[in-house]
């Protein structure tokens, strides 16, 4: 259908509407999704190829959506896997999916106000944690040996991974999103908590906030952090 | 049965497979539990024999596991008795046992991050209390004139204490356990806010985490506390 | 029966047994009222009579008591009214009675953890507020003109209200007390506030717990406040 198009369009990197021109560098900015929608996201362009056996994904998020409702926090999608996905669930737990089964955090609430989330997962031993306001979850064992594949699309807003290729809007994200950063490598207990306050941290090699490249499509302002 | 075997092998400081090598201090280190399991625990060795009549138990110990879940904190026990158990039990409350029927208190829960927690009693009055985030829970007057069997086994992840010799995967300790210290007389407030705070207490003259002597069986796993 | 005989006992100041001595002084101390039993209280004696048009009443508790269990926190009574009650109740509020229907408050529950909990009320407008943790609930208007009628018997730990005389079990205080201190006039804010964090205050000319007389009888343990 239609939809499956579109979204293949959207992983192959074509645009399909003149409003996906690629802009760059968010400092202090913020993304506001106002609607539920089914067409509103962010493409994000990697400053390097995704593959990856490490990382640290960074973000400061708010949203007035029910603590019922699934949020889609973060999508990369190659051609046939959900290669990295961050969910609030219905059941309000916090999830990580790498292709697969995915694993489940109980976090303090997403709310109106900002929370800061970082995510941080290594190949090696298969440890991964969330980090909320800059204090550690419980580490779990995930996936060690895995690979997330290079090549794919990063959406913030919608989930692409339906299998007939819909976006769907009881999925999207709502709300305010701001200081996407992301490493290929695991961040130090140190520099989580210095960026959880602000302070100087080494740049996201993948996703830098400050000169991040992105598109936006729907419904999506840019506005300043005030 | 194999079970009752193994509890007694495990009781009597018998190795039967050849993992159960004794090792020694783990200063920075926290032990993760990924899994729920009946076969995965560490067995502590004390600098001194466990026959006691006042003790202070002191961990930092965070978890995943739902709310109404059975968790084991701590089980210390001899030939034919549980000498000293810290159970989470399944309404949520905290329970301290000394062979026999326990006492309970009603604490904030454990989370995924990281709870400080001390348990204090004295034989001479009874008088036991445990010790969130260095604040005292309400007194309670607990075996005043019991003392506490020596020459037992303690283990941290699993229950060695059924009937029948087993562990049960439903009662075992699943997440994240480091700083568990032992002193065999009642710290006073202002010490255990000073360990709360990881500021210098008196060091731990049954059980000193920077010292402590442990054996790993099954799957546990000895990580930086990054 | 028996009950009414020793209620009045009580009231009249007559001690039944030989338990029943005065002592004076609790500073650093605190009342460890360990189970549940018709039994166990401590007699306050006053320094001044208590008649009274207004008043500040303050104290530190800790329960380990259901939220569903009724718990007498204060208890004065005169031969023929029961003159100034504090109760948590069954739903979890707390209340405040003189003499007839009483007033009820959503507080902070009662906990393990010690609460520091003050009552203010004044004859002339009939304004009455809980103080927890040294903030006020919201006003309430109750018995403007009413005054509070003096040489009753004032009991920590059991209510002796019963039109048959009997103290009740399930109604009785188990937990910690520390720190009753009672004026005959109302504090401000600021004193409040002081008082909450151990600041110097005027003492109590009703009661000072520094210098308080009192009478154990039963199950009450005086115990250091560590």
């Amino acid at each position: 259908g239609i939809n499956t198009v579109m979204i293949m369009a959207v992983l192959l990197g074509v645009s399909l509407t003149p409003s996906l021109t690629t802009q760059a560098g968010l400092s202090e900015k913020v993304l506001v999704f106002p609607y539920e929608t089914d067409f509103s996201f962010v493409a994000l362009i990697p400053q390097k190829e995704m593959g990856l056996r490490a990382f640290t994904l960074c973000m400061r998020v708010a949203t007035e959506l029910p603590e019922e409702r699934q949020i889609i926090l973060f999508a990369y999608r190659t051609a046939d896997y959900d290669e990295l996905n961050v969910w609030r669930e219905k059941d309000g737990r916090v999830s990580f999916y790498l292709s697969g089964d995915g694993v489940f955090f109980h976090l303090p609430p997403l709310s109106t106000f900002r929370s800061s989330l970082c995510l941080t997962w290594e190949s090696r031993t298969g440890l991964t944690a969330f980090w909320v306001e800059g204090k550690r979850s419980t580490y779990q064992v995930y996936k060690p040996g895995h690979s997330i594949r290079p090549k794919g699309t990063i959406l913030l807003g919608q989930d692409p991974d339906k299998h007939l290729g819909g976006l769907e809007a009881t999925q999207s994200f709502v709300g305010e999103m701001t200081d996407v950063n992301m490493w290929d490598f695991v961040l130090s207990r140190s520099m989580i908590q210095a960026w959880h306050y602000g302070h100087k941290v080494p740049k996201g090699n993948i996703f830098d906030w400050g000169t991040i490249e992105y598109e936006l499509s729907g419904n999506v302002l840019v506005v300043d952090d005030d």
